[in-house]
């Protein structure tokens, strides 16, 4: 069969499930779930169609479909994993599974703190209903809040309050399997089991975090630990002058994360990543290029920020934050220039202000900086939690963007191990130019850091097999083992081939 | 071959790479190997030798050479994992792997809080490290420190430092895989990797969950975290007169454990817990059958103690640590009959004494208490973190004790949002009608259980399958799934066939 003529079959056949409605043709799809901040032709990895479903045996049967019609799937949960593909899958021959409309908050248990979720819940969705049912747990949400709570977990996204490493956060899974059977992980393995979403590992081999970025299968429902209402909280945001700031600061944090101190992940952002969320670049330079440092110098001064901006959020009952903000005033104290400026929240004030734990739901700001069509391109090393290391990396990587001709837009988000260096290649998509030396510095980017000893805690669809390449111990011993156990557990190859480099024996060709 | 000529001929190849010293024949191996607590006789399910690699590389080797003589392995660290079968492999046709001379603690970094450990490395080692070099990061160890730190970790071991969940500290391990291939999960599948330790994912499906009781592979080196040592801690203990106290004294921890007032896992254990450490239970009863409610109410009197007898322990700054104490002493006031005790710990003060934090390296009270030749079996359902259910699971469980003729011994160990039930059936191994009766209960204990939603966290070598089997959902699609990737990565079978009813396909024959 004609490989056009083959989507077409499979996307009767899926009509035929979900309805002709929730089925999107290839001429549709082709925008819809292309990659929307794509720093190449998005039509080039854009798929063949789209089906969305309405329960898990809806997603069953489609799964089975799939492996019938030799078509694969690519699962998203909203689509918003921006600077990273967004919802375009890695190989454009492939019919996107849509899980939008599986948007059920299914259990929130005040009382062990959990909730059970559908992927296709958004952060905002989740906000809403906690706060309309006053329920006193809180949610912890990346800095863009229309994506998934589900999708963004699964990929690993980050958050700024305790439970801000999100992942860490699942407990228990439900998973449509590569040949359409139906999984439940941890102690959802027993069936009415009563501590699905308490005890996170079952008995035997513990799955849940195998199914994080990873193409293994298809989770259709998440246990997600959510976080008792705090008393208090305080914020301790600060300015640092100089980017030769950077260390001292990272070293006096490092033994407050260890010790538990600072639970929450304070981000340490760049003056561009700072000054892209109220202004445009055009107000202080025109020219091409990255920003020259004077000109960058006097417009930080002029917007009145650092040239590393960060907060440091405590969580908790009011007297202990208040012992604990001393300690970390006194832990930064002589080691950096800047002091702490101190602002509180309390049990009973708004949720959403600018004082507030929760998502300001801001705009993109990436996206206007440059204005004409804006794009970016997510690049994220892993640092040690070490100053010296963090000021090799950034200097490093800040000189590769500032060659390439663009601006360094990038901050470090502390765990309580590493670092988690976030940075963006920042381009208009109209601009050819750009795109190409975007194109040109990413898998630089790939290789330099992984020569330096750096690997990609997650990266953009488009080169998941370099990152994949760059993890070598043993001559890349973790790719095969991830592929013998893809072939064992989706012998055809349906759950998403190519997703981190894993490629099933079908489509291991494509491989780049 | 002969099975008998099989495996002799496997242990002289054995013997080429680790000398003949580091093998172990089947006439010894009987006695060495064995279930030293076991339930039926141990020779049953006793090794047909042992073979002790030095390095990587002979575990390697040794794993090929298992392959081509169709001989499997049986991986134990140092075999302690008393009351789940110790050193004892699932079935008799197999040769241990003892790697208790891999016992190199490779790194401890300060900075970054974390060891890299062999598996040989016992916890007392370890302790004496961390004090010979006065490493200001503590360990947290079992009830009982001659086991492996590595061991204990996969097996799912728990301690009772706010690093006690052991499993969730790990970061990082080097596995020999079933074709003796070598793989480094997360970070470290990127040679040369700075964050192998630091960082818990790496890129795409993170795996060392999956390496915990498992049979997938054999971890070579772990990471592990180590806590920085605190300021001071505050012990809160507390004897409840009354068995029908425990489920306000579970509910009222509940929210202290929830928000992280507690870090650490209180125990609520059980009067004859406490007595079995202090005595022998012929100074009380010399009956047979459990013993009668009245002598055991006059022995609790007489010794002392609480029907439940737990400490809330609490680690960190001094101010901080009063805080919290009062919080914790207010949760419980009114809601239980009796007050808590507090004694302190403060930095410079010895480690191991009757109110430290550290390990007292007590005797194994368990098997001195019925006199005889002691033994013990260990059923470990975990309950949702509830008064009402622990009660439940409870009464039920020592009801089902004592009604097959043994005393109940155990004890509700808190994490944040599970309970860990761990029980004892005690027994004297000279007395044939006492095992018998503990065969019996075991397997009427796993479906109780299951019955009622709980599954076990763990479990004895014997009744691997039958817990496996009670992880029942979507008729055993786990199982399924375990064994799709067993296959997959183990195609001979080499490693650990059997545990945690996980069967490779040569060996599926061999299951309860």
């Amino acid at each position: 069969m004609a490989a056009s003529n083959k989507f077409d079959a499979a996307l009767d056949a899926f009509a035929r499930i979900v309805g002709p409605d929730n089925v999107t043709r290839a001429a549709e799809a082709r925008y819809e779930y292309a990659d929307a901040m794509a720093p190449r032709d998005p039509a080039s990895y854009a798929p063949r169609g789209a089906v969305a479903p309405a329960s898990v045996e809806e997603v069953q049967a489609i799964v089975r479909l799939a492996g019938e019609h030799g078509v694969p799937l690519w699962p998203i949960s909203r689509g918003k994993n921006f600077g990273y593909g967004g919802s375009a899958p890695r190989i454009p021959d492939i019919v996107t599974l849509d899980l939008i409309r599986m948007n059920r908050i299914l259990e929130v248990d005040v009382e062990h703190g959990y909730a059970l979720l559908e992927p296709g819940v958004g952060f905002d969705d989740l906000f809403e209903y906690l706060t309309a049912n006053k329920i006193p747990l809180w949610m912890s949400a990346p800095a863009h809040t229309w994506g998934s709570v589900v999708g963004n977990a699964l990929e690993r996204g980050v958050g700024y309050t305790p439970y801000g490493e999100h992942a860490s956060k699942i407990c228990g899974l439900e998973v449509v399997t590569g040949t359409g059977e139906l999984l439940r992980t941890g102690m959802g393995a027993l069936a009415g089991s009563k501590t699905w979403q308490g005890f996170p590992y079952g008995f035997g081999p513990a799955w849940d975090t195998a199914f994080m970025q990873s193409n293994f299968g298809i989770v259709t429902k998440m246990g997600l630990w959510l976080m008792p209402e705090p008393e208090n909280t305080v914020s301790l945001s600060m300015a640092l002058e100089k980017a030769e700031e950077l260390p001292a600061a990272i070293d006096a944090l490092r033994p407050l994360k260890l010790d538990g101190t600072v639970q929450a992940n304070p981000s340490f952002g760049n003056v561009i990543r700072t000054l892209a969320t109220r202004a445009t670049r055009a107000e202080y330079y025109q020219g091409a290029g990255p920003m020259p440092a004077d000109v960058l110098e006097k417009a930080r001064i002029k917007a009145g920020v650092g040239h590393w901006n960060f907060s440091v959020r405590l969580f908790g009952d009011r007297k202990i934050n208040a012992i604990n903000a001393d300690k970390v005033k006194a832990a930064f104290h002589g080691k950096v220039s800047a002091e702490f400026q101190q602002s509180e929240w309390n049990r009973g004030e708004p949720l959403r202000n600018s004082g507030s734990p929760m998502p300001s739901l801001g705009a993109l700001g990436v996206v206007d900086w440059l204005g004409g069509k804006g794009g970016h391109l997510t690049f994220s090393p892993v640092s040690p939690f070490s100053g010296a290391e963090a000021w090799k990396q950034y200097t490093l990587i800040r000189g590769m963007f500032e060659d390439a001709g663009f601006d360094y837009y990038g901050g470090f988000t502390a765990g309580q191990r590493y670092l988690n260096h976030i940075t963006m290649i920042l381009f208009d998509r109209s601009q050819p130019d750009m795109l190409e030396r975007a194109n040109k510095l990413f898998p630089r980017l790939i290789s330099t850091a992984a020569k330096n000893g750096w690997g990609e805690y997650r990266t953009h669809v488009l080169w998941y097999d370099e990152v994949a390449a760059s993890y070598d111990y043993n001559h890349g011993a973790m790719r095969r083992w991830n592929e013998a156990v893809k072939d064992a557990v989706d012998p055809k190859g349906v759950i998403a081939p190519g997703k981190m480099g894993i490629w099933p024996k079908a489509y291991r060709k494509d491989r780049a």
